[in-house]
């Protein structure tokens, strides 16, 4: 059985929990069926097994490095997403008309789950380019389709987020990278980006930045952020590449983890290549002047629920490691039979391995589940027959962004810390994988808007937004799952357990924003994040639980077991996880202001 | 101000909570002086300063190597640790009588959290040396004190603690090193041993190896365990240093952190060296034959919870480090005052920010006073005047230990990861010490007993010996803080919080093992583990509250404002820590069998 993932449960997932087969009555997916999914599943394992997996040891030992001309990597990493791109997978949920699979994008986040729990660091690489692409495609000119969208279906060009400045992260209003127009109509943009991910190497012929900047006389801070993409050698009108741009690498950033992922600080029109004779590096505006990051919004809700993607990857993958070890190691003896010359039990036995296997099992699994149900509602939202169903669709997606992106973030680096725990001290070596997962696997609460980000995006917008329509309408298909399980055997306490979670996040949050005081309804947002994201992974585990039992009827012994093992994780996720929820709550409730009272002289 | 630790910290916690001025009534101390104590203290920050903090970064970048015959290992390293040495400081607490300071241990080990928190990789071959020389001093012979606790003192032999094998880490009982005796009294001993932390290195004229054996025809399990010194060289009766005894390095651990500490697979006895012209490692036995793990646990019990103070110095080193960047980055704007063209605010002035500066101020400066307080028992246990405050120290530090090992070993973990959350993307770069200290801190939760095995020692153990002894002693002691408190303005609600949780935890206690079930008593061991540590640290965070109190009336700004924050962190962790024990005391309430049930094949 694979460590990376396990296909049955993906299966299990699209085909009989989200019931993806649906969709191939909608036009756009017409040209599909349940076995070009399963191929498309089966190549996925077959390249991130064979090509991906093998080197996330070594690229994480050797790791990208500058020699004064260029970036150094291992050349697996080339040898892998070359791969990738003739799969024609980078193009996978791109329309047909420009060369995609029109595949839908629940099948292709599955489909890339297998590369992020193989190599998260690698599939950083296409993980930037199709989200890039995605975004040209819907906010780019026809000239810009055909320069860069193009050859990144095609593999040869890879794309980036240029986002952040050295004093603006989290403060994206405050980024003074300027851009200047120029007659012919494109812009010169002089300015250092600082988080670059893949943004310098020579994997690709091609790298096509999106970047944000200033145009002289918009206005300050947010509303005056425009968009463009600047290659990093320009493009003629034939295609054909040309002239070096004014980018260049100023320095790499060392990384905890994911130091396949060549990071760098970038300098815009530093001069060093003067294209035309001139410096500044040549871009061109994606979308109105000063609405750019609208448009950047795009790319980053999928770049955000791809990060909690990857996230329940890697925790899925370091439970099946974890798993696998726990079963073959043998270690102590069982409580009801202590005898010293008895043979020692494999750890998996333990109450203690049990319960941290099957924490790591909730995570992960529940996880995954999120994100797929995040990419369904992208299904929705694109292709619903009714408008009102697409609407819907579209505010779920909104209010799941956040927790899609912070909830495995938070829990599955809790899982990959477990998951070294079951292995003990070899779980501390770099000789077990694990010890890697945990390093890669503390990114993701930071990059992609950091956890504190996520909750003030979560409870200071889309919970209060439209009247707060998007949380009602949350409320109202949690309710419906309730309403499904509430009499079944064995599932009716934890319905009823979700009910009150449920009908008490609904009164804290009234309350929060009862006096107007809008920094004291916010002081405690990640508590509120973390609150929400549990109760939407306990109506995750309750209506996969739901699913299960339904299947396990006249089920086969394999299969039996399989969905018994959901409906354990169902039942650990209820009696350890959720009544979490109360606590944090509870401070909530309270409005409480230690936080907003703490004086820095105090500390 | 060091961002190692603060010394006014370390004197409050010393001179005003732990009244250590008064040890200086009782005999062993009668030497000493507040003056004294500061003057070591001092010497301490200081060489923690200038010779530990300061190669910290590089040990970590430039791991121990095994050149084929040698290991090599930064000259830094031992720098540092000769000044440790002639400082006098692995003698601070040993009697007068064999050279040492007889300071008390609370004194010395506040001493040695400098050097856990600047370095604590360079610290771990002290810790060790300490640690073995007092197991020595008590139970070895006197020939054994002359040849080994006496250079050991003036710093030029180190020590390490030979316990785990391949096979054999949680559960020592199925050790198989052997050890034959000879002739002259000694032993011979074969085997392997696992995880030996500087096992091999030339920093001392020698090394003492403690190592777990089997005598021949002794019982099975942990009852037939015996301990043994072993030398690297062999060391003649006038303390010469001879022949090399048969102990081989196997090879190295590359670990994910605490990479400056040497950690080694050795092998005892494999001929590769021949002492006397015959393989087999030459050593003596310390103590009874087969009653080895007795001696070694008082080297244990003492090394749980340096590790725990390692752990809590880890977690207040990170707070300070995250603290003054939260001081000095600007980022975003208040809620109150969001104009695009304001200047930015520093961080800190962001109630998520302070929210993460008060978890870990409350875990890290929580855990310090944890740690103190078990010094301080120590020293009751071996000085108090009547036989019953001995008798009652004793079995207090007995049930601390597993909470002092693990409670910080979790929560100043997550502390080192809020560090790096504060830092944003630069807290994942490996310019940031927080990234090293997140590393280093993740081997505590593993090393000297796991959580797991931390767990099963207070549930199964600590709990229910005597009748429930230690526990219903620490309930009076909570008890009486909590009777302190309970008037006192600010803190009455906080009194009667704990007084709820620790009739709670009483009561579940007791229906654990109504049946004799003994399998399901400790089936959530762990998470009795997390309730009463957190229980514990809510009564240490009271009792700070009262002394802080008491001491804020009339003191000055400076004074006044280090009171204030010790009222709000105990404010913070009476809101968001101590109410998470409500969820686990009910999991352990309902006796629940989730684990117990769940099967390998539903994995």
């Amino acid at each position: 059985m694979s460590s990376i993932l396990r296909r049955r449960d993906l299966s299990f997932l699209l085909f009989e929990w989200l019931d993806v087969e649906a969709l191939l009555a909608r036009p756009r997916y017409g040209g599909h069926s349940r076995e070009s999914f399963d191929t498309m599943l089966n190549t996925c394992e077959r390249i991130a097994t064979e090509l991906f997996a093998t080197h996330a040891k070594a690229s994480d030992e050797h790791e990208p490095r500058w020699n004064g001309e260029r970036v150094e990597l291992i050349p697996e990493i080339q040898v892998a997403l070359r791969a990738f791109g003739e799969a024609g997978l980078v193009a996978a949920g791109h329309d047909s008309d420009i060369g995609g699979m029109q595949l839908p994008m629940v099948v292709e986040k599955a489909c890339f789950a297998w590369f992020l729990a193989a190599n998260v660091a690698t599939a950083s690489y296409p993980l930037l380019t199709i989200g890039a692409s995605n975004l040209l495609a819907r906010h780019g000119s026809p000239e810009q389709v055909r320069a860069f969208v193009q050859p990144m279906l095609e593999g040869r060009f890879f794309g980036t987020m240029c986002l952040s400045e050295e004093h603006a992260g989290s403060s994206l209003g405050d980024l003074t990278t300027r851009a200047e127009p120029q007659p012919d109509g494109t812009y010169r943009l002089f300015g250092n980006k600082m988080w670059i991910s893949g943004g310098e190497h020579d994997l690709a012929e091609n790298i096509v930045h999106l970047v944000l900047a200033r145009i002289l006389g918009g206005p300050a801070g947010t509303n005056g952020i425009s968009l463009f993409a600047v290659p990093k050698f320009l493009v003629g009108a034939d295609g054909a590449i040309g002239e070096r741009n004014d980018v260049s690498l100023v320095g790499l950033n060392h990384k905890m983890g994911y130091r396949g992922t060549v990071n760098t600080l970038l300098a815009f029109g530093d001069g060093k290549h003067q294209p035309g004779g001139a410096p500044g590096a040549i871009g061109t505006i994606v979308g109105e002047p000063h609405r750019g990051l609208a448009c950047m919004f795009h790319m980053m809700t999928e770049a955000r629920f791809t990060v909690g993607l990857g996230a329940a990857s890697l925790g899925m993958t370091a439970f099946l490691h974890s798993l696998a070890y726990a079963r073959s190691r043998p270690q102590g003896r069982s409580l009801r039979n202590r005898k010293p010359d008895s043979p020692q039990i494999p750890i998996i036995e333990h109450a203690d391995v049990k319960r941290m296997l099957l924490a790591q099992k909730s995570y992960a699994e529940g996880a995954i589940a999120l994100e797929l149900t995040c990419a369904r509602l992208v299904d929705e939202e694109r292709t619903a027959e009714s408008t009102q169903a697409r609407t819907e669709a579209s505010m779920l997606l909104e209010i799941h962004t956040p927790i899609a992106k912070s909830w495995p973030s938070e829990w599955c680096l809790e899982g990959t810390s477990l998951a070294i725990q079951v292995h003990g001290g070899y779980g501390y070596t770099r000789d077990y994988a694990v010890e890697r997962m945990y390093r890669d696997n503390r990114l993701n609460p930071i990059h992609e808007g950091t956890h504190g980000i996520q909750a003030l995006d979560l409870l200071g917008r889309k919970v209060t937004m439209n009247g707060g329509a998007a949380l009602i309408l949350l409320s109202e298909r949690i309710q419906q799952s309730i309403t499904k399980a509430q009499h079944l055997p064995g599932l009716s306490d934890d319905a009823s357990s979700l009910g009150k979670a449920l009908s008490n996040i609904g009164a804290v949050t009234s309350g929060l924003f009862q006096d107007g005081d809008i920094a004291r309804a916010l002081a405690n947002a990640t508590l509120f994040l973390q609150a929400l994201g549990h109760i939407v992974l306990a109506w995750t585990w309750l209506d996969l639980a739901v699913c299960a039992r339904q299947k396990l009827e006249g089920a086969q012994t394999e299969d039996a077991d399989f969905y018994q093992g959901k409906l354990a994780a169902a039942r650990y996720f209820y009696i350890y996880e959720l009544p979490k929820v109360g606590p944090w709550l509870e401070v909530l409730a309270k409005r409480d202001t230690t936080t907003l009272e703490m004086k820095d002289a105090w500390f």
